[in-house]
């Protein structure tokens, strides 16, 4: 299953990955080929995650399971098929997903009375059962999540980033009042800025959504942007204070302290295997992809040099067993090919530390360590590895979110003339500019540029402005960018 | 969400959990509700699986995902979506899962042009693509797990026994030999025969499946089967030896060391949710659940008696931390309900060890700590508390596989007769008796009985013998029994 080396036209060809220069698509799906991520599914859309990227899946879920589960929340399993009278339930919320929708018309060898929806994300069929679980005040709030795979069938499908079939974790909370709603939204938005910031080196601007880039059937979305390398945002994880629109619809009602009745306020919030495509565009480069060491599912690989020279895999079992006692995951590659060779290997699916192990360096007793990051080396003696280690992947974690966030605002313009505006938008700047708050108005800037305001960032300054499409008075700047 | 008590009519109706005498079909049932463990969705079949049941399958997950990468094996993750014209390609495969297939004809708001099948196991798609993964015996053997949903379209549902819709792991491997396939085979079914008998307690028979209940496609089924108290048979897993069966059909082939080419031979093997039906009706009583210590996700629950007095609350808090600090999962109840009713709040819900501390208990320095399946009590002296909950817990576990082993045995008979046969068959016991190795004897008896060989024992005696049915030459017994 490896790629084997091909040509010899020099490094570019033989690692098969264009330069995100020449072409940023192609980049993107080369890395994720080279790495071993995911390939296409014989069923358009679909998506085959293979053990390089399924392990990056389960490194993320470990993480968050548990954040989640420190605030209280369960977790549960909530059926795949939906049937359509529920989804239609809600207005926008059908208006949203009915034309994304897979649908079963026929099980068992006849055909279904009612047809079911494949589900595109669980609130209705939830929200139906939820009705029945909550009484009183006592039965809030209720917290709960599932880990699952749901459809949403995709005309311009992208690995990882757009596919019909993808798999991500759903919260779903109901509460007595409406501030204790919007806080919990804000608090779940918070463990995915903590996470995609410090577990996986991606910087992001937390906000909220325009009128028009809201959830279909929210009151408010929170969501965290994220620019990827070519500039454009992407949306890397949404909570929705839902209020009362989905309650008062599938009758999640409570007897209240004061003895009356009231519908529950609802919040849901997702994060996707699109995560994953964010962290390829955030960290990667012309040589492949980039893993922030805390999320590797291999932090290290120590790479043999020479013949299989048993004093130099003894070495190497050596040094392994130095970091798996200091609980640091390492991968011997004790393998025939040339050092080249193995360097391309390893480098290309983003390992963020390589040791290489020598017979010259067995003498020596020192070995160097080499950061995938910026190749640099430094040499170590042995008992000092597992320090040296551990502070080189510090290094590298704290450089891939430094150099991300420079990368950000070297190219996040901020303009007042509508045509600073466009200029900015076509050279794919995130773009501060103020807006009126009209919908209409950011429907048309998307018509004529293709942006689309990204979030109404929480620390955004007050500051008096005119709307860069119609002059009216805004109170702030919020941004704008193309976007995935 | 709570059950809360109703009538006065005495403990059984309090609990409204049907004695197993009474109904055994409408005990587990009960004891689902008051365990709150699932219920029945909106959607015929399909299950919605809620705190306490989620928390057992990723206890499930956790332990078996570990043993399976011990073994060598990654995680990945395969569509939902099969075309219909892959299901179709292997024979047996195609009649076994057609009848309950469940079909996407419409999606994105078209009619599709093939059909998509929601998946009811993965051999097809995954082989499919496993053709181009696999180029030479360098590729070998490749080994692979996922974590899925999988739909199976019942006419006789039943909360997770038998549900349209259910999560499972599917494990496939590809191998060079005959030999080393076979060898996957059982070595995944000996991880599933440890699992069953040291993580939940269940006494397990491991065999080989006859030809009628072989799975549809495969060359050898392996299986595990339990005894539920009912006497009846539950099939816990099973692991496939595919030979060549489906790589024929699919091109899975490769470069062998010799220079020629060959087909894989291949393993597919699962687990399913319907494992937690088997541990509610191997341990429950009827008094509700009873979990085996090492799969309970609260293993001791502290209930506080009297009012809350801040010095009872202390000294919970206390015991938890002491238990906490020694690994035990614990969970404290100071609610302000009566102590019976805390009682049977954590009886019915299966909770092994319960501890209870009143004002009396805080005076004494002592506490009683509570087994939930002998319901013995034994005090003990703080200090020594998490030594002696430890040592409960193990004796827990230890007496819930005894006794159910003990139960099996009582429940077996071995037969000569046909007409002892059909007597020991009326009442539910597991029969060992002679069969002439025909299928259509063995259809027969089915239709005759409802009888169904359950495996053919790996240990079974060497024993001469005459087939129950035709008088034919037998080798030795096999188990039959009326199965879930």
């Amino acid at each position: 299953m490896d790629n084997h080396l091909e040509g010899k036209e020099g490094k570019r060809v033989e690692k098969g990955i264009t330069p995100r220069k020449e072409n940023y698509s192609r980049w993107y799906l080369d890395v994720i080929s080279a790495a071993e991520l995911a390939e296409n599914a014989p069923v358009r859309g679909c998506m085959i995650i293979k053990p390089n990227g399924y392990a990056l899946w389960e490194n993320i879920q470990r993480n968050l399971d548990k954040k989640f589960k420190e605030t209280g929340v369960s977790n549960v399993y909530f059926p795949l098929f939906i049937p359509e009278s529920f989804l239609k339930k809600e207005e926008d919320h059908v208006e949203g997903f009915a034309p994304e929708a897979a649908v079963v018309t026929h099980a068992g060898g006849k055909d279904l009375e009612e047809r079911l929806i494949v589900r595109p994300t669980s609130e209705t069929i939830m929200y139906d059962v939820f009705s029945r679980w909550i009484h009183s005040y006592r039965d809030l709030p209720l917290l709960v999540n599932q880990w699952s795979n749901v459809v949403r069938w995709e005309l311009k499908p992208r690995l990882f980033l757009r596919t019909t079939e993808f798999l991500w974790q759903e919260g779903h909370t109901v509460h007595e009042t409406a501030k204790e709603c919007d806080d919990k939204a804000r608090e779940m938005l918070e463990i995915y800025r903590d996470f995609a910031e410090n577990m996986m080196a991606i910087p992001v601007i937390p906000g909220a959504k325009s009128e028009a880039e809201k959830f279909a059937g929210a009151l408010e979305t929170y969501t965290i942007e994220a620019m990827m390398q070519d500039g454009k945002a992407l949306q890397f994880a949404t909570s929705h204070n839902l209020g009362q629109n989905f309650s008062k619809v599938f009758d999640v009602s409570f007897l209240k302290k004061d003895g009356n009745r009231g519908y529950g306020w609802q919040t849901s919030w997702g994060l996707s295997t699109r995560a994953i495509g964010g962290l390829i565009m955030t960290h990667g480069d012309d040589n492949g992809l980039i893993l922030p060491p805390r999320l590797a599912a291999t932090q290290v690989v120590i790479t043999t040099i020479g013949k299989k020279e048993e004093s130099v895999v003894k070495k190497a079992t050596e040094i392994k067993n130095l970091l798996e006692d200091a609980k640091i995951s390492v991968l011997v590659d004790d393998g025939d090919a040339r050092p080249g060779e193995k360097f391309y290997h390893w480098e290309k699916r983003g390992i963020p530390l390589r040791i290489e192990v020598g017979p010259k360096d067995i003498k020596e007793g020192s070995v160097f360590l080499v950061r995938r990051d910026t190749e640099e080396k430094e040499k170590t003696k042995l008992p000092e590895i597992a320090q040296k280690a551990r502070a080189m992947m510090e290094a590298i974690q704290q450089n891939l979110y430094n150099r991300a966030l420079a990368y950000r605002k070297e190219r996040t313009k901020s303009v007042d003339t509508w045509d600073d505006f466009v200029q900015a938008i076509e050279e794919q700047s995130f773009v501060l500019a103020h807006w009126c708050n009209e919908r209409e108005i950011e429907e048309e800037i998307q018509r004529e540029t293709g942006a689309t305001i990204r979030c109404i960032p929480f620390d955004r300054e007050k500051e008096e402005g005119r709307c860069i499409k119609t002059g009216k008075p805004s109170k702030g700047r919020v941004v704008f960018a193309k976007a995935y």
